[in-house]
């Protein structure tokens, strides 16, 4: 028997490649998740990436695809693509942990997510569930109830979270594809950090069917893969209007990747400037500067009130939050991490006429950022403030000044889901770096083809990269 | 000179009476509004319907349209018909009080609100602006910056509010027809105490554009009148979109004055039992019992957690209410009225998380109603427990038990305005009794027509009506 690399398969193969690769027989389904399952099996361990693998299921995806390609029939856009799932999405016969101790007690979902049954609709294979911060209430990927999920490009460095699992597992090369969820940054943020192409689509856009909430205003599903064609390929599967999610809009499916080849002639991309420029984040404005010369970009607009943006929502997010858990807190107090806890008890007093001035706030921000888009087509913006943090840091310095860490990794991000805008993170590396360091492509609503073409030209003008980590 | 009246106005007239008195050529706009005019500068003292008459400008108006007639052009569905609105809807150059003192000192209003606008464009007069609570927080008219509302029926009796003014202007036969707001039953709870016809349309249906707001998410704008058929033609004159209103649903019209010759046939009429059949409250029940024995309604279904609505409503309007007014507390508290002031302040000290619970339990209640709306198309409820209490009550009698008046009169009101529903309430007199008291039709979302066929039904039965306080 051949070895499962003399077969073709490889960790950097990404969506089109494989599924490419098992329609044309140069291997077969079973062959890449038989690979991806021994790839976790033996590396899994230092990384952290999954809290649960489906083995038997996935072998018996893979062996239905491979034997309806034997018959002729079709098997789909993403045939025998192996992805993994942040643990908020109920898989069926599994219990959705969503990152916490509390729901260990749960019993198990009977029926998979939405978005996973769009992408098995089209031939991927579900190979497992993914660590991810304590209720998704988290931008660092530490999760205190079990293994940290740490950066595959330095293992003592942050995964980044909420969507810490997601990141780790597609930086390994365990999975080319991998879904995380984002609420105020848990896409971006370790995308950024993990050296990823991460997607943020808009508000409503995909469906969040069974999966587990944190903040119903903001929450957003998406990918993270290690190419923008990934990101569309995977986005254009999962999109369309699903019955089961009444947040998930009546638009019919806007399809993505046949604009990747447009590149950006025509688009008008500009910087943003102020709050989104910290003098002293040499790194996060050396990326943006690449990003824009590299698309052309040469305006900076300023977005206004991004300082008070984030605050709305961050007295959204503690509120609905707080509500989400109130059972939870008076019950199992004990049971949540100490951070986690203490910020939900705090969002249950926090007074209704404040979240009315957010809910406020956000009306009037919406209007201004829509009026911008009226002549602009993309905003360029850093995705972190810094490159991954060690594990043992506590403050991260924004504009010369250390910050403590745990909130202020989201500060670039939480403006722009406040308003639910389209983001597209793309990956940066510095010559002698061991650590990437994203930037934001910021669409207006519904148009999140414009910032995959504009995430596909940096990628093919090889401004951007998402390479697989070398963890052997 | 012939006297006004015998040129055959009458306190006593209709919209329809009016309008085709005027295209007949019986009486002129001119008399019909000199009438009004002068019926209002005679009585309103006792009453203290309004806050200001526009002698001129409806003076003027009516000259306009007797012109068109004697032109031979078309004047409109309700030519010469006077109304007036209660003082929360702007009128081009006065000033918008929405019963306050603080609104005193803004600057006028620059344009008439979108419903005044709707009914002039048909051909109706308005007259003035009406008296009503402050702010609109108040179930009971008397209104401290001012002279208080009074029943006409009898001025020692509280009118109700906060539509005070409406009420009792159409009470007084002053206009056939007032506009009032309802926000947790301030149409309905003084078409009951003053014995008229009022209607609340399911939210979203009449433009708000351009009136002073109290709770965003429980607003809504209503006619007032002595007949069903008179709410009909006021109805149908305002409904359809705005773009001045976004939250104006994008709904056609659905006119509703030619449903009404349908009576009631087909359609399954139910009782409100439970929460909506207090032991004890006599005069409520006996009402809603003649009006389900006219309708033939039999049946009993219960209204889940009505409570817990009515409780949810509340929390509702205080925070939202709340955030309103935080700036005029912080400026001018002591402008307030202490009752008004008091509830205000309390709510920006509400935790967001219980509006939060309150706003999941009426999504929760609103698929209930929907559900009993699958199998019933109408019910009766109470639309207040008990006739018009003394201007100096401070409690009223519920199941038995003497609970405090300011609340409680919109004990029956509040659980379905939470959610919506269109109602009209229609009045009841007992033998002897010098006065009424108001029955609510509920019908489901969008079916205003229902509720105005049932209303009607009971009018020219004989069962229900309203006439004309003697207060001469």
């Amino acid at each position: 028997m051949t070895s499962l690399l003399d077969q073709g398969c490889s960790p950097q193969l990404g969506i089109l490649e494989i599924s490419t690769g098992i329609r044309s027989g140069r291997f077969t389904a079973r062959a890449a998740i038989e690979h991806t399952l021994a790839r976790i099996e033996r590396l899994d361990g230092r990384v952290g990436a999954f809290t649960a693998v489906l083995a038997e299921r996935a072998l018996a995806r893979a062996d239905a695809i491979d034997a309806r390609h034997a018959a002729g029939k079709p098997v789909g856009a993403l045939a025998g693509v192996p992805f993994a799932v942040k643990n908020l999405y109920d898989i069926a016969g599994l219990v959705t942990l969503a990152g916490s101790r509390i729901n260990r007690d749960n019993p198990p979902a009977t029926r998979d997510a939405a978005l996973i049954e769009r992408l098995e609709g089209q031939g991927a294979i579900c190979v497992g569930a993914l660590n991810m911060g304590e209720y998704a209430y988290d931008f660092t990927g530490q999760n205190t109830h079990g293994v940290p999920s740490r950066n595959p490009h330095a293992l003592d460095h942050l995964a980044g979270g909420s969507s810490s699992g997601p990141a780790s597992a597609v930086a390994a090369g365990f999975v080319p594809l991998a879904l995380g969820s984002d609420t105020n940054g848990a896409i971006r943020v370790p995308a950024s950090l993990c050296g990823l192409f991460g997607m943020k689509p808009t508000f409503g856009r995909l469906s969040r069917a069974r999966s587990f909430p944190f903040v119903a205003s903001l929450d957003h599903m998406g990918p993270l893969a290690r190419s923008a064609r990934d990101l569309a390929f995977a986005y254009d599967a999962m999109q369309g209007p699903d019955p089961d999610d009444p947040s998930c809009a009546q638009r019919p499916a806007q399809p993505a990747l046949f604009e990747l080849g447009r590149g950006i002639e025509g688009l008008r991309i500009a910087v943003a400037g102020g709050y989104f420029h910290p003098e002293g984040n040499r790194d996060a404005l050396d990326a943006v500067r690449r990003c824009a010369k590299a698309l052309d970009a040469s305006e900076t607009i300023e977005i206004p009130q991004a300082a008070v943006a984030r605050a709305a929502a961050f007295l959204i997010t503690i509120t609905e939050g707080g509500a989400l858990h109130r059972n939870r807190l008076r019950e199992r107090a004990k049971d949540f991490a100490p951070g986690v806890r203490d910020r939900l008890i705090a969002g249950n007093m926090v007074p209704a006429t404040w979240v009315n001035a957010a809910h406020r706030f956000r009306h009037w921000f919406r209007a201004e950022m829509h009026r911008i888009f009226e002549r602009i087509d993309l905003i360029l913006a850093p995705a972190t403030p810094c490159r991954a943090p060690r594990i043992d840091a506590t403050t991260i310095e924004v504009g010369g000044q250390a910050m403590p860490l745990r909130a202020n990794l989201g500060l670039f991000t939480q403006p722009i889901s406040f308003i639910g805008l389209p983001v597209v993170t793309v990956p940066l590396w510095n010559e002698g770096e061991k650590l990437p360091i994203g930037v934001q492509i910021i669409a207006p609503a519904w148009r999140e083809d414009l910032a995959l073409r504009a995430a596909w030209a940096l990628e093919t003008a090889g401004v951007v990269r998402a390479p697989v980590a070398d963890i052997e």
